[in-house]
């Protein structure tokens, strides 16, 4: 099965795919994409969805997985985030890919085994289990592929599918 | 000039597309894109692109004008719908329509020339101007009608599109 992870943004998007197999990760292709800070926000969502659509040509994902959101303390950050989350969201949807959602509770849970490890931690069992040499960059990256990791770990579940699909 | 107003939202998107000529207007087309509760929300976001899509294919807009989003209430709310204004702006973006975004407050003023004005008043202002028997309907037609009158009266300033565009 290979997952893509994804870690909504606008400035960056962080995307990580693997393959599991026999309880085992192989990372396939990870990265950012990075729009600047100077380019017209609609062309930067543009971008995001002209690039994830070609990681997906490419990468071929059985199911992508991206982390939920949550309202951040900057509403005009969030806002934009969530802009950018809609045309991640149209570009699986257009692909054809079904698309799960985690909380950073269960990122941290699946890759860790621990809902309250730190960042560091959830950063070097992810470089671990896809047997890396360094933790990918930026922390958007590894982000992605502790994503993906976590729906490995939770696949199989028509019930969280379906409460997905519902919000709820 | 043609200008396609926008309500966004993810159930309701309000549409509406005004040709302004020697200080006069003429509706050119004005609806509204409805998706159902019941329906997988990525698929929603695929039909709020695809339908707004052929408006603009229709329509053949100089420019989008679309209200500013705030915060509501209900963050989960606000959420959906910013992700359902990021597929409006990729729409644009894809079909060569710049945007232009307007508060509310902006609206009333353009519409009624009081910023305080209340809802069926700007209803009703926009009715007029349109030379329109009855108010379209839902309200999110006539919203994005509204806000189509806005941009006419606010059009030209060069200033505005750039602070629009910095997030200003």
């Amino acid at each position: 099965m290979v997952v893509l992870g994804i870690d909504p943004g606008y400035a960056i998007v962080g995307y990580g795919a693997i393959n599991y197999k026999n309880n085992s990760f192989t990372p396939i292709s990870f990265g950012s994409i990075i729009t600047k800070a100077d380019t017209d926000f609609n062309r930067r969502l543009e971008i995001i969805y002209d690039d994830l659509v070609e990681v997906i040509k490419r990468t071929k994902p059985d199911a992508m997985s991206i982390e939920r959101l949550y309202f951040q303390t900057n509403a005009k950050t969030a806002i934009m985030v969530a802009e950018a989350r809609g045309v991640i969201l149209l570009a699986a949807q257009k692909m054809g890919v079904p698309v799960f959602e985690y909380t950073p509770l269960q990122v941290k849970t699946a890759v860790t085994g621990y809902g309250k490890a730190k960042k560091p931690q959830v950063m070097e069992m992810t470089r671990r289990l896809l047997r890396l040499k360094e933790t990918p960059k930026p922390d958007d990256t590894a982000d992605a592929l502790a994503i993906a990791i976590t729906h490995t770990q939770s696949a199989g579940s028509g019930l969280r599918q379906y409460m997905m699909k519902r919000g709820i």
